[in-house]
């Protein structure tokens, strides 16, 4: 099975020497997204608040859609009968599904976990479903991403018996949907388990890259775990991975964490940090995030961010987006959601431009001498909400 | 003061034979609007959902602020510090502003009308203020729209003896406004008021017209009178106001209603309708209105409108945008509101060429050849929310 041909190759251009970073580009059916590579999330077939015309202005190279709500409301079955998800929502470049295994694991409600799947109730209407790893292959295959994941099983970070039989599931898992999988324009990436165990982690990323999946992703990080066995993980993990196919860290998106990954050798990620963010009114500035409630940007006539060239600090002031969040009107979450899509997006640039041009470290020291991280207790607090709710998806509530 | 050389004056173009309709072109400060002139209302400093360029991408030719909400929210002096509504906004074309009065008199709250002014209390906190005809006039000079508004006193339509009151009051103010008006490119309009009573109607027509304000409003309708009441009222009202200067009828936006007052020689209107509609899932098309939400959409992959040049009917399907209603994504609105605006602007654009073409009334029989009203309930139901919300201001909630 490593030799079947997939759809979405990936050429890797140029390791940095001084650290892991890679600059590559992934071609996919729908177009080449260069690497290292953020997909902001569109969890109901739209990135929230933003049309996919400004999607293009950005330069977005992918989107992520989550399966679990897709297939729920309006169902796989509709969109496929729409011609797919990317003309249903009228994005014609690269989709990355999940497979919807990390919201069904996280939801409230009742579940049971069995070798053959996990039973699941709808945050919509209660309603009862299965997801088995041949039914989200289906799915996905339905949808017509450009790249499909496999179902895996995300366990806690701390229990190391869980780890294992997690670990063991998601392989055997990884296998069937292999198996299943049938569609001849789209992709299929493995999932890495195994927790912050950095003997489980050997030992998937042995199971995982040995079935030849078209690329590797790094599943049961950034979901409550600290910092430091989060970097220590990848350090671990990353040469384990064969260099020659694309590895996508799942949940990751704030810069200061993008920055280290891409260090680690990450090709690719997805979170909901930035478009969440901007609809609280928090945004990224070089220095660090500004929450434009403050009454501090009251009579504030600068940009979130000067010289930044996106569409929000080239015609709005910092007292104006204020106004907006206190008077809840919804130009002002777009608005934030454009400059926080086109800081990540630049700062994604910005780290390939530096790994061809061999001035990576350079670019994360100056990174770092400038960039102010959130204080411990903002970091803490978006901890916990992330462990609730942030990686189940970007929905305004609900899973 | 006839005499007085208004920042915005209006060239009357053409006349149509077979009925009263005009064509025209409004000139101020911020550039040339043609008429008949259709504003979508940025109660709060935007048009719900939609940006300045996509404002000009519609050939938008001129927006409404409401004078009650941006007062009390973020305030007229901070808007004046920032450079006025326009640089606040980023909206460098026309602005009209509204006095406030409506919203004001509208209120649930307390409120107490004398001959120096009313006194309310805010929607948001509570708070009491006072709006006197001079604090209105100072206000709407320190947002800078390009026209200005009088505060006058809007009746119940059926109420005689008030109705004779409220429009003393309203000519004693309009008196007081012109008096108190400074700013040089700004232009005030006087507003007819009279209620249903022709006699009335007549007797304000001469007291306003007789001022020398730069454009006249036709004040109290469409506030809960039937349509009969209206058309009449504007049969009557329509040739005593004074030909060269431009005819507003607030708020009043149904396509079927700007057909019809177009055709008695109305040359501006500003309405909630088109925006709020589309929030709630309501579409026009030249066939009527459509609900999105409604499940015969469920797999229609049609746009709104076949041949619709707007951005989301080419791009997207009724299937996509009922998704994105049912899903509460705000996608949804935005997309509804570009199409909704759209259809209006563009059904504007139409009469002003069968005007200047000669064919106005064989272009208005084609509409109703076409156009179904909404139906007795629905518009029932319509008038009902008008009454007590629409009127006030495009706002979420409150008034």
């Amino acid at each position: 099975m490593g030799a079947r041909a997939w759809a979405v190759t990936f050429d890797l251009q140029h390791t940095d020497r001084a650290t892991q970073a890679r600059a590559g580009l992934l071609r996919t059916p729908h177009g080449n997204a260069p690497t290292p590579l953020f997909c902001p999330v569109g969890t109901q077939a739209t990135v929230k608040a933003i049309s996919p015309r400004e999607l293009h202005e950005l330069q977005t190279g992918m989107i992520l859609g989550n399966t679990y709500h897709l297939y729920l409301r309006p169902g796989a079955e509709l969109i496929a009968e729409m011609g797919g998800l990317h003309r249903f929502m009228g994005w014609d470049g690269p989709i990355l599904t999940d497979s919807g295994g990390f919201q069904v694991f996280s939801l409230e409600g009742l579940r049971r976990i069995g070798d053959d799947g996990v039973v699941f109730r709808s945050h919509i209407d209660g309603s009862a479903h299965t997801f088995t790893p041949e039914l989200v292959v289906d799915i996905q295959e339905k949808l017509g991403s450009d790249i499909a994941m496999v179902l895996d099983e995300c366990a806690e970070p701390h229990d190391y018996a869980y780890a294992v039989a997690a670990m063991e599931r998601t392989h055997r898992w990884a296998e069937r949907c292999l198996a299943a999988h049938r569609r001849e324009d789209q992709a299929l990436f493995g999932i890495v388990q195994g927790g912050i165990h950095d003997d489980l982690r050997r030992a998937s990323a042995a199971a995982i890259s040995a079935m030849g999946f078209a690329g590797h992703a790094i599943g049961g990080l950034s979901v409550g775990e600290s910092k430091d066995d989060m970097l220590r993980v990848l350090d671990g993990l990353m040469p384990l991975l064969p260099p020659e196919r694309p590895r996508y860290l799942m949940g990751v998106g704030s810069p200061e964490d993008l920055v280290e990954c891409v260090a680690r050798g990450v090709d690719m990620f997805d979170c909901v940090l930035p478009t969440r963010l901007a609809r609280n009114g928090a945004v990224f500035t070089p220095e660090g995030r500004l929450n434009l409630r403050n009454a501090a940007h009251k009579n504030d006539p600068r940009p979130i961010q000067e010289g930044c060239t996106c569409y929000t600090c080239q015609h709005f002031t910092r007292a104006y987006l204020r106004h907006l969040m206190l008077a809840r009107e919804m130009l002002g979450s777009r608005l934030n959601t454009l400059h926080n899509l086109h800081y990540l997006l630049e700062l994604m640039r910005n780290m390939r431009e530096a790994i061809l041009g061999g001035s990576f470290e350079a670019f994360r020291e100056a990174f770092w001498a400038r960039y102010q991280v959130a204080d411990a207790a903002a970091r803490d607090w978006n901890r916990a909400r992330w462990n609730s709710r942030a990686r189940r998806g970007e929905g305004e509530s609900g899973p």
